[in-house]
């Protein structure tokens, strides 16, 4: 160690990385937490700024402000790309810095089982940027359907999968459902939206598969009462811009989304450790790696296990924040002299419940005493929501949107931005009564029609 | 014209435009608003979303959401390239439609005045996608700033130039100034921000010089207050990525916004009639085009003067709603039968005043009658621009927004988006003890430093 204050860094500032910088707040030491981005998000709501319900900036803070009191901390926007373990060098784009204790919480990104060429085409949902690409996704494929002229073209591009049925699928095809079924039925004149079709995929024989069986049964009646065509037990085997083929059938779909598998940072392959298939690095008990009792992972980037059930701990939340936080105290610990490496008890996961939300009214929630559906459970899901915004300061507005929303039916940020709009499709002429170039010979003037809409 | 029910385009959703709409609510006509964006934006607040006090969806609604209830209104979002006016067709990217009426209302973007080259490193103000990019860019300043171990180099990151003194250049340098002194000083742990410099050149002796002597002078009195420095008969020679050339004087800035001077849309070229300097269309007195009284050009795009004093219109807000109000009544009198264009009156434009805002609680109003300046101004200023969001929906999220950042000086939309944010700058070492690769002969030790910030 240096002879300086010592330094520890936090790669992430996620759930993990930020309450990991929380347990440091008293710690006599330099704490930095190192992120791309400027902000943290909160990635439960992440769904709705993709449905355009919510603005991103009102699920997102600067880091920087969240950790504005804590004096000991600096942030830095800078791209880490590995860990030289060996010299305690943690190495970000063109140059490294070192540490005296490490923990990494970069988080993970989407997986697509080695097809990483169906990225572009199905995207997933895991930062900021990611919502807002759906949003225009979703947005512009009623922009196009509105003056598709061919019926089949129409109806792949009024149809939605959804790949893969744990909470973000499901939120996601509740939403779009939603959106499709109440909010803009009225902005078109030639389409009729509420005959979206939304399907979602999922692989195994249930959606929400990490829930109780008795809760995944009453999300998928909700789903399907809603209208969403959900489809269990089906694997995806091709992803084309033409459509989606799941084992043999093949379907038209103009929309894809990805929400089934994820895989952790690559920052987890320079450090020389075992991983799993998922990428994730496979820690001791006290989350750090072999060897190394300065370097810790932590959430969505950590294979870990709770020391009491010998449980994996779940890619959630909860999951990020108690390891971060048993990380950052177990740093503190030793940094004060209270303890060394050698007597670190295990981290042990806290189950508090998992929830997910479908539609504007119903939601499941299991915890470890009670299983519930339907609207308690989403005012269950919107409490505690609203709790943990405590601290990004717009509260108050996100409730203010919610209730607007619930009231009106409205979607206040249905934009789509971005520099080539019109790229993704270009619509065939329909009502618009549109002539294809060259212009000659194409003075067949348009067809009658009068103000009824069809 | 066609046997079916007239077909009327609108280009462009802007205030000329959808007044263009509206006005024709009850005329027996298939009207289409054609826009490449799918939303209109709330002009006067786009600097509130590049200075991070808005989202973007505060400002902005869906364009076919707008004209939801009009039911002879549809909207299409395409790319228009311009018209065949012997045709009376309307070139859209890849075909044409056919049109009885047109009005033109596609708005004005950025001149650079020969110097193209200029807008990469000085972007402007027109759309919530330039809106983004300023946000991105002021807020990255700070963050390369916080970093930057050359001093020289770091007061090029804190020093903001904005080139043109009207009411965008003036609300830009406002709300700058206060950002980095109220909101964040406290996020850093390094820079002072409240040193950050903000300079404001204008070609001519004035600031605001659409507006009475009077309260330019109170406006450059407001801005120097805040410490924004006003230079005035000041012409930008020279901009590159290193900084700003006035006259002779280069200065070493990294952050140049562009508020000096707009040329119209290039679709008004296509129309093969004389256009002013601005490259916008000189209309007759009824704001058609020679010989052509079914192409009417409005807001931005047109070179208009008022009937009764002979003044041009001004572009502004006003300006474009009163002229598509104008040439959207023309049309519906005279598909209603009730006039020719041989009976056509000449626009007149009703002036209802101009204001500008400087910074949180300040502003100038100039109306025929009263010219203020200072808080009441302020106030009627809010007013104002809160009255106008009627229609959009967000007025109690704006409202609570501007209450909120009132109270606490907050900017909740402190959001730096977008796949490479960062690209632009790449800091040098400072505090953070950042080491360059190659690693060889780099076990340099970090210089010891404590917790206290500079």
């Amino acid at each position: 160690m240096s002879q300086s204050t010592p330094r520890v860094f936090i790669v992430g500032g996620g759930f993990a990385g930020l309450a990991a910088a929380r347990a440091l707040a008293n710690a006599p030491a330099r704490v930095t937490i190192v992120d791309y981005r400027n902000h943290h998000v909160f990635q439960p709501l992440l769904y709705q700024v993709a449905t355009a319900s919510l603005s991103p900036a009102d699920i997102s803070e600067p880091i920087r402000t969240i950790v504005r009191d804590q004096r000991n901390c600096q942030v830095v926007m800078a791209k880490v790309v590995g860990v030289d373990v060996a010299r305690r060098r943690l190495l970000i784009a063109g140059g490294y810095v070192e540490y005296d204790y490490l923990i990494l919480a970069a988080g993970a990104t989407h997986s697509y089982f080695g097809h990483d060429e169906w990225a572009n085409i199905a995207p997933g949902l895991k930062t900021i940027d990611d919502a807002i690409e759906l949003r225009r996704r979703i947005l512009l494929a009623f922009e196009s359907a509105e003056y598709e002229g061919d019926d089949e073209a129409r109806r792949a591009e009024l149809t939605f999968a959804i790949v893969g049925a744990g909470p973000t699928g499901v939120e996601l095809a509740g939403a779009i459902k939603e959106i499709a079924g109440k909010t803009i039925p009225q902005d078109y004149r030639f389409i009729d939206t509420t005959t979206t079709r939304v399907l979602l995929f999922e692989g195994v024989d249930r959606v929400l598969p990490t829930f109780p069986p008795k809760l995944s049964d009453h999300a998928k009646r909700d789903l399907e009462r809603m209208g969403v065509e959900v489809r269990l037990n089906q694997m995806v085997t091709d992803i084309s811009d033409k459509g989606i083929t799941v084992g043999e059938e093949f379907i038209a779909v103009r929309n894809i989304f990805w929400a089934a598998g994820v895989k952790a940072s690559s920052i987890g392959e320079s450090l020389g450790v075992p991983l799993d298939r998922s990428n994730r690095v496979i820690v001791e008990p006290d989350l750090s790696i072999p060897d190394h009792p300065e370097v810790f992972v932590t959430g969505d980037m950590a294979a870990a296990r709770s020391a009491d059930t010998g449980e994996p701990v779940p890619g959630v939340a909860q999951g990020g924040i108690q390891m971060g936080r048993y990380a950052g105290r177990v740093i503190a610990d030793e940094l004060a002299g209270r303890s060394t490496p050698a007597d670190r008890k295990a981290f042990v996961y806290r189950d508090k419940g998992s929830m997910a939300v479908i539609g504007k009214a119903s939601a499941v929630a299991a915890t470890r005493r009670v299983n519930i559906g339907g609207f308690i459970a989403w005012l269950l899901w919107a409490g505690v929501h609203i709790a943990f915004l405590v601290g990004f300061r717009n509260r108050f507005q996100v409730l203010l949107r919610w209730f607007w929303n619930w009231l009106f039916n409205a979607r206040d940020a249905r934009l789509i931005t971005g520099d080539a709009p019109l790229d993704v499709h270009t619509p065939r002429p329909r009502e618009f009564v549109y002539q294809p170039s060259p212009e000659d010979g194409a003075d067949a003037s348009s067809p009658p029609r009068d103000e009824t809409s069809s």
